[in-house]
């Protein structure tokens, strides 16, 4: 392998490569030898990737090809895959060379096959799966289990060695890879981005990811945008617009582009090896060179930095036609070009003398192994893409140095005694964090940090931001670098934080509720990712996806029904319940003790919808934690039951308007039917409601009667779509006496109190509820039920006159309890 | 007026326009009278918008301003709002000297005041909303209304006039513009593209819906680029790049910029007006120029139609600082700049002030109607772009011809005799409904049109391209007009068709099943425009949102977990009952029956999800219209009842491969416990299952009970997450006897059955559950749930060695009654 180093063993800029991780190749041009190394891995990796695809057996072509020897359904992606793999050929020999530290990202994930192979090649595969050995058995079970029952998926996939990036929904690859690039300034992060994801919205406004990153504490995103020109059944848009107008669009995202395009009509393999090869060292210079100007302070501003074009024909080197069609350069090649290759001879010769072309005998040594003129292209250990532990982060991960929550409580003498806005609360914890955590924990958010009223943060820190910077936006927390990242797409905000996490960070994403469901998608796959990676034991846990989700669906009071959606919860819950939490702090104490334990875990995702009006205070930071540790619990100072006595209903809350609500009404009801013995109970831990067996939060029946009771009605004020607390207790023994308010998708710009009217959730209705409920109170109770009717009237046109609502709702406040007995837990 | 119009009267063009929709000006410069006309218009929107965020009385200041004619709630969004009323009053000039047909979709929606300050200064406001007259207390009551309770949201949205364009999600503005454009050749559609939505996915790859229409066939989007520079609290990307950068940009998506800046530092507006006057001519010039061409056929290729960036300060004409920080041109004047307007003397003056400087006497007249000089700017009747019917699509919607779906039946001598692809056959009418719907009706679809099995329609028509072509697209269906539209975006997908739909055309979309999540919050901000829309008698129905869902979960034979969500359902059914549909048609014939009765509705979000892979035909035509029809009922040629008699368990499902395996485990049961008397029972409308009071289309319980019983277990097999069953069916009387087996989010890239197995939705766990769950089966049948326990693992070794499914379960077919009696209905 010297020969193959040797183009820049007698370079100068070895002693700068030593010391440096971003060294200058210099002048000298690539050698022929190291061409050919790269080419014989290019032709083994796309002989593994076919092989993959159609072979059970006789995997190095030892005897002549039958039909026996080819799966019965063949399934996979051909297109993409050599095209990858070229890319991945050339990566290594510029790793070997300049010692870099690499991952890849291959956006068109599909070419599964590609990734295995290559991860085959290098060794790591056979080190993590012990029985895909370097033997031709080892090819043999290499071939089988791909798209194979119980074997490994046909897509990039957490059982990938060197993938952080699912192969599945397109779009994410660029976002994936500024998330990984953050804080990781020696990194560079190869990221092919196919030409059918980049149609996709997400990628398109992926690009501008390099507004954001800081050449000189961040890594260094190369996308390489492959055309190999058609999607599933059509051309791609970008390999069909003028080339002047593709480099205008590279250029106007902020890019220097370079060119390759070849092996179109036959074109030999080399040449195109050879061009490829010198834009590569082209663009390594390019990228030192900024490096070095960032790190020695010459460099102004923000930099075009380099990305590749590369134009190959899909489905490069197989047939060029099948049965009369063209395969190569087509987008008959997308998946499986041959597909009758186990049912006709003419398939099963054509596929043979397909693979043969790649010359297996001269790739692999008689014992199967991969043949050393083939391997020694592998970069060494943990430089080896497939084995940067980078692409296991759970590996790198350290826990947050987290201070002391119980240090930021607001004081609440008595409950509802002091008001708070609970996210501004958390934000001086999270200033703290941050600063405790200077280069491992980031906040993302879609421009809405402080609205979400998280400012405190800034502090301490501010918000990254590398495009173009006035005088003015010196008071508006702007800067180079920053632990706050903020850019209007909820796409790329998720990106770049599963691109952190997945790489061994902290993080969080505050949203906005409503327009949290514009990532539905990608949680979908981080939630999957999560499943598969939970079960592979190679892969280390990494922290979980923290959600703040504030500006929720009961306070939109600028916007309307647009605005209003806490459907994500539901969309959430249908994922594994290993995977998903659900959290609805109810006030400030609860949030603070909540995020302590979400930035604490690993392998969720932990939704958590908090407010950030202003709102009464509950309780004190032991209740709150007592509270939050067993995810919810009776507030029994709001209560009117007596020790050891049932109560005739239970009035139950998620949320802090519908606990607010709750609250309410259980003051009217205290007031008014003071022998009724209302119990009020709060959840904040939303999975507890289910059984065992469906979560394991899940209460157990017994713990479950014993806060609601097993046939008292239940009147539950939910945060969110009502049907929710249905489906999680549909087996409780009580289902049958709960009775559930919440949002019914009405609403419009409008007051809190008419919104919560508008949905029914109100006290009002709450007290008519309760009253209907109670076997008997609805006789004896007719005046009071007409009574809270009148209310609801009187308060909607309270609001219809003066455009905001009346004092005494505005005004209202939890009195204590009548009594004068002080029931609050824990005294 | 003349004066106004004088710019065109003794133009050259004047025939030309008389006859051509798209006139060329010439080279008159605009007036000063003209430009003054246009100031007026901008004033007056100007002054109107301040007026709806911030007061409650003395609408006309014609008296001092106090506190109390200042609101309590200042709600709104200021910042944009200037911008989009200087491109309004522009276009109303152009729109007069052209007689343009235009619509305005105004991106940055949050601008409502805008909006509705326009529509009323044309006088459509009056016309439909009766109280908001043309005098000073319709002034009033149109100030008092916004963002207050019992009034009109503060966005865009359906109440108002003239928009197909909800101001609540960011980033559909293009893809709604083109959607509107396709097969609207004289439309012009003005398209402000805020630089906040800039940054999103979605509009990113928006831009590229100039590669898609079809310079002659389709109408004209103007896409203006406002860039104000700020967002809610942070710089807009686009506005911080070089300018060189940005128009690359620009280019690079295929577009001819023309760059206007004007408004900072106190420049005189007159001086921008009269920049962006020869601007817009300029540009409708050379708009002019493509679309002769393209009439004369001197077009070659895609034009690089021109657009605008629009650089003015944010919330421009506002005071320049409020409290000693900047105002105007800066983030903090995005929603209510004097946010103490009420409560401090000092902000109530600059109030007055500010809304003084437009000068309010001058803009109306003694009665408080809009001044002749302001009002004379309005286009006459329909050209006013708030009065445009394009903009309220009911009015010009016409019902689609459509075959009779009946002559596109299957034929199904028997149950299970025949085999097809459902959505192949539904290809076959949707063919022939192209043909007899040639200008109103498209098919959408992100590259998948082909893979669903729809590709009969290209019998008949053409994927519409207007990018580059290639001889080789010949035989790819790719041309310069088509009905199917395909770009792998489904948010461009859905745009368009909503753009298509909201302009009073029809259409479906096609997609994957498990990537149509991609799409829930647009399908959430649909919804919500329906449901408020159907609220205004003025908004006419329009078609329904039509989605075909294929690639479902159960055959991702090519991919694996990442592509297997069936949960679009569950986020649908959280919107309102009167709007949303679920459909899941189990064969061709009850395929082809369902999509016709969705292509007759209207007001709807349809969702039909269907399988693509070869399954049997159940139902022939007759059967399939009743049981469509009924939207659930008696597979009795299935089970084993005898009439009058109750079954012992019901076996129900919902969706194709459940029904296979519901069939299969019922032919077990029928053979191996033959006095068990089994029902069977299909849901293809899922609403059917809920109760009257929750959805329109649910049953009485009564006919629900007489269907699955009030007491006998019911082993549900349904195609998504099991818990939508418990649902929509938990107050019904049979509940607690009911077991759902569903997706449990279990899933890899492996054969059909094993998918079924690792879901325990399978024929023989199907079996296991009816033994399980009939009182006394249990200890009976002991040996034949052993047996069934083993066929699973029999049938995963078979798969694990073979690599397909075992022949028995390949080649499984329904046999038929095992009595010889002919169970089928109608016969």
């Amino acid at each position: 392998m010297d020969e193959l180093s040797a183009g820049i063993a007698d370079d100068r800029s070895v002693d700068f490569l030593a010391t440096h991780p971003w060294p200058l190749r210099g002048a000298r041009p690539v050698t022929e030898t190291a061409l050919h190394a790269v080419n014989a891995w290019w032709r083994a990796a796309n002989y593994l990737s076919v092989g993959q695809i159609y072979l059970l057996d006789n995997p190095l072509l030892r005897e002549p090809l039958t039909p026996d020897h080819i799966k019965p359904r063949l399934l996979g992606h051909w297109g993409t895959t050599p095209g990858l793999n070229f890319v991945y050929a050339h990566l290594n020999r510029v790793i070997r060379e300049r010692s870099l530290h690499a991952i890849y990202i291959a956006g068109p994930g599909h070419g599964g096959p590609g990734m295995v192979a290559n991860a085959y090649l290098d060794g790591t595969y056979s080190e993590i799966y012990d029985s895909i050995d370097r033997s031709e058995d080892g090819v043999r079970r290499l071939f089988r289990q791909f798209s194979f029952p119980g074997g490994i998926p046909s897509h990039v996939a957490p059982e990938t060695p060197g993938s952080i990036h699912e192969g599945g929904e397109l779009g994410y690859s660029l976002s994936h890879a500024y998330g990984a690039a953050f804080d990781n300034p020696d990194l560079l992060v190869a990221t092919v981005v196919g030409d059918g994801e980049a149609e996709t919205g997400p990628l398109a406004t992926g690009w501008h990811g390099n507004k954001f990153v800081n050449p000189r504490q961040d890594g260094v995103v190369l996308p390489i945008l492959h055309l190999n020109g058609y999607k599933i059944a059509n051309p791609t848009l970008l390999a069909r617009i003028p080339e002047t107008e593709l480099l205008e669009l590279m250029r106007g995202y902020g890019h220097t582009p370079y060119l390759v395009s070849g092996g179109f009509d036959g074109e030999d393999p080399m040449d195109v090896h050879r061009r490829f090869a010198v834009v590569i060292d082209e663009v390594l210079d390019h990228i030192a060179r900024i490096k070095a100007d960032a790190d020695s302070g010459a460099l102004r501003g923000r930099p075009a930095w380099p990305m590749i074009i590369l134009r190959t024909p899909k489905g490069w080197t197989c047939p060029r036609e099948i049965d009369g069609h063209p395969a190569e350069d087509n987008w008959r090649s997308h998946q499986v070009p041959l597909r009758d290759a186990r049912d006709t001879e003419a398939h099963t010769r054509l596929l043979e003398s397909w693979m043969r072309s790649y010359g297996p005998d001269e790739l692999f040594d008689e014992n199967g192994a991969v043949a050393e003129s083939v391997s020694a292209l592998a970069p060494d250990g943990d430089l080896r893409m497939s084995a940067n532990p980078v692409a296991n982060g759970g590996l790198l991960r350290k826990d947050l140095r987290l201070p002391d929550f119980r240090d930021y409580a607001v004081d609440v003498p008595e409950p509802g005694a002091t008001v708070s806005e609970a996210t501004r609360v958390l934000g001086g914890w999270l200033r703290d964090v941050i600063e405790a955590n200077p280069h491992d924990f980031r906040i993302f958010g879609p421009d809405e940090t402080a609205s979400n009223r998280l400012d405190a943060v800034f502090e301490v820190t501010d918000k990254q931001w590398n495009a173009e910077s006035l005088p003015m936006d010196d008071d508006n927390h702007l800067a180079r670098t920053g632990r706050v990242v903020e850019m209007l797409s909820e796409h790329q905000c998720q990106g770049w934080l599963e691109g952190y996490l997945l790489t061994g960070r902290h993080g969080l994403l505050n949203s906005y509720e409503a327009f949290i469901h514009i990532v539905d998608s990608m949680f979908n796959q981080h939630a999957k990712w999560l499943k598969t990676s939970r079960g592979i034991p190679w892969r280390r846990p990494i922290s979980s996806l923290n959600y703040l989700l504030s500006s929720h669906v009961w306070r939109q009071d600028h916007n309307g029904l647009s605005h209003q959606d806490p459907g994500f919860i539901d969309h959430v819950v249908n994922k594994k319940a290993d995977v998903v939490r659900v959290y609805l702090p109810f006030d400030a104490n609860t949030l603070l003790s909540t995020y302590d334990h979400c930035l604490r875990s690993r392998d969720y995702v932990n939704v958590v919808v908090a407010g950030k009006q202003p709102a009464p205070n509950w309780l004190d930071m032991d209740a709150a934690i007592e509270h939050c540790t067993r995810g919810l619990g009776l507030l029994d100072w709001a209560g009117t039951e007596r020790p050891g006595e049932e109560p005739d209903v239970v009035l139950a809350a998620a949320g802090d308007v519908p606990t607010l609500e709750v609250l309410a009404a259980a003051s009217i009801l205290r007031s008014r039917i003071s022998e009724l013995k209302v119990r009020v109970v709060n959840v904040v831990d939303l999975m507890r409601l289910q059984t065992q067996d469906k979560h394991p939060h899940g209460l157990d029946d017994q713990e479950y009667d014993a806060i609601f009771t097993a046939d008292k009605p239940v009147v539950f004020a939910y945060h969110g779509y009502p049907w929710l607390i249905h489906r999680l207790t549909y087996r409780r023994h009580g289902h049958a006496h709960l009775h559930v308010r919440g949002y019914i998708e009405e609403g419009t710009t409008t007051t809190p109190f008419d919104m919560v009217m508008m949905n029914d959730i109100d006290r009002f209705h709450l007290v008519m509820d309760v009253i209907d409920r109670v076997p008997g109170l609805g006789a004896r109770e007719a005046g009071l039920r007409q009574e809270m009717q009148d209310s609801r009237v009187r308060a909607r046109a309270y609001t219809r006159l003066h455009g905001e609502d009346a004092p005494e709702i505005r005004n209202w406040a939890w009195t204590g309890p009548a009594d004068g007995v002080d029931h609050r837990p824990n005294e």
